[in-house]
């Protein structure tokens, strides 16, 4: 017999949740604050409690997927007594210091804590191509891992409840920002309404691949704090740098990203670290996050 | 009988170049300024010039190769007398416009005139590894194709001869901003000296490997001036930024690329495109290009 699990927040996604777990065979108990949404779940085979307290009584695993924590910090405030004993899986995106107060809270009042992101639609959960990065209590991921692998591909990263949103944060800027490269690149080469950007699209494409391939390699080195020089050194970057920014420049396109680069590469090299690779410059880019064990 | 080929600079990439023509059994004529660095050369079969003037007479196709279009502009003046029927290659790498104007100067002078750049090093020349762009003379390409195939994968991308170089800094600029967009996500999970990376590296190149594996498609949105909205709309995607760009400034990281995106998708948004999908910002990245006709 599967778990019972309690689902607060029948959005998008908590549809979503509450779906492959009932297909599962877990009994599981909802609730939304519109109650109407449960419906078709309810014709599923789901439970709909009245009130969320009903919800996390009824569930040895709590799901919570609402919009914001905002939302996540009213409606859990409103079930303090149901928790005890309880492990309360979080699925709400935001950010790492609210997923901190969240724990905080969950340990004041007596519940095991995961906090997790998504990162897959509502479509994809139960199958491979989801991905779900949790964080916070080892213990309770331990326990519920085999029902948490059912939801898609499944990562802890430590204790620190505020992992998940960090890596979702880092991984949604990297998105974002090598989005923006490869258009400020397209726009160099003739940008919109050129017809001929197919052979550009390849060799970018590679370009891309070369970062993507040595993406291990270089997390690595920062692990290690070993910086080789790679295809070239910081000294021999430095002057290449300032001509890129200058070409950008020059052609009117945004180039404060390379103006940037080059400064950081400048500093590092000023510290005497002009014989290593590019890697190094995150040296002067980290700044120090609260260890684990301070939570 | 392979054609008789000239060239103009003995570095690395110039002594690489001759050595591979060599190779494929051409008579290769070779001068530098410094003239013991033609030694080994001599010793695999290049004749060596005593000036610039002597290799250009004694080539068909002429390979120059020298540190910048300073020192083009410099030994091709020289030559001027010599140049009239002859093709000249020149693989220095530069900015467009200054390939241009050595593109003039090979018109006025009588010479057809092909502006390349080398992605790769000496060593890699002569191998499907090595990459060349050609732009300019469409006839001269043609007519030396097979030769310059035997360098390595080659491209010719159009008649301006600003091409070539236009697309080198294109590409240099990509992987640089690749390469800082994955430190900055680095950093934000840790940075340097955190021994547990491994994990994200895996999700990043994932990450990285969606943009690349969308390059195509995305290049023939441009090209097209159509933007769907893809994985999301730009009115979905502008809160997103906005709460990244704050939670970037809060951890003290450098966040100036994504405040940039934010606004140029506002203003996209608020030109009425709210709509489409990130793409469509290119329209507010580009700048107009002169035409290849123009030149
Ligand atoms: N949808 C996706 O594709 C996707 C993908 C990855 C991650 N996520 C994340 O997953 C979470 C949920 O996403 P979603 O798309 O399901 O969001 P949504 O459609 O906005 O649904 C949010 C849920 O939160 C409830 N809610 C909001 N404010 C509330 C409050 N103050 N009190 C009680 N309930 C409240 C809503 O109840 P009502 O029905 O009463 O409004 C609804 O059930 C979000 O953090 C989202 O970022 C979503
Ligand atoms: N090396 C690479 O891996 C590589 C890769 C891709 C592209 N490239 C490009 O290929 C070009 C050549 O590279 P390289 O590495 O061979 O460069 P290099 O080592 O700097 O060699 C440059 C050559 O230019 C000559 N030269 C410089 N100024 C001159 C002047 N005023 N008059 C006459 N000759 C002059 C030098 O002559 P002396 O011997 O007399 O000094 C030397 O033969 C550069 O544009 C470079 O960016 C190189």
């Amino acid at each position: 017999m599967e778990i019972p699990i309690g689902v607060l927040g029948l959005g998008a996604m908590g549809t979503g949740l509450a779906r492959v777990l009932l297909g599962r065979a877990h009994p599981v108990t909802v609730w939304n604050r519109t109650p109407g949404k449960a419906r078709e779940l309810v014709a599923e085979g789901a439970i709909l409690a009245d009130t969320p307290a009903d919800a996390v009584a009824a569930g040895e695993l709590i799901v919570v997927s609402l919009t914001d924590y905002d939302a996540v910090e009213e409606v859990l405030g409103a079930v303090a007594d149901a928790v005890p004993g309880k492990v309360v899986v979080n699925l709400t995106t935001g950010a790492p210091d609210r997923a901190r107060r969240v724990a905080d809270w969950a340990r004041r009042a007596g519940a095991d804590y995961l906090d997790g992101v998504v990162h897959a639609g509502p479509d994809q959960l139960g199958g491979p191509e989801a991905t779900l990065f949790y964080s916070g209590s080892e213990p309770a991921f331990s326990a519920h891992r085999r029902t948490l692998e059912q939801l898609g591909t499944t990562h802890h990263l430590g204790p620190d409840a505020g992992l998940a949103g960090r890596y979702d944060l880092a991984l949604l800027g990297l998105w974002y920002e090598a989005e923006l490269a490869y258009l400020n690149a397209l726009a160099l080469v003739g940008g919109a309404g050129n017809p001929a950007l197919d052979a550009f699209a390849t060799f970018a494409g590679r370009q891309l691949g070369h970062v993507a391939r040595a993406a291990a390699e270089t997390a690595r080195q920062v692990g290690e704090r070993r910086y080789p020089r790679g295809p070239a050194t910081l000294a021999e970057h430095a002057p290449v740098l300032e001509q890129l920014s200058r070409l950008r420049s020059a052609a009117g396109l945004h180039h404060t990203q390379l103006v940037h680069l080059h400064e950081v590469v400048r500093r590092r090299i000023d510290r005497g670290h002009g014989a290593e690779g590019l890697t190094g410059v995150i040296e002067e880019l980290t700044v120090p996050i609260r260890p684990a064990s301070a939570r």
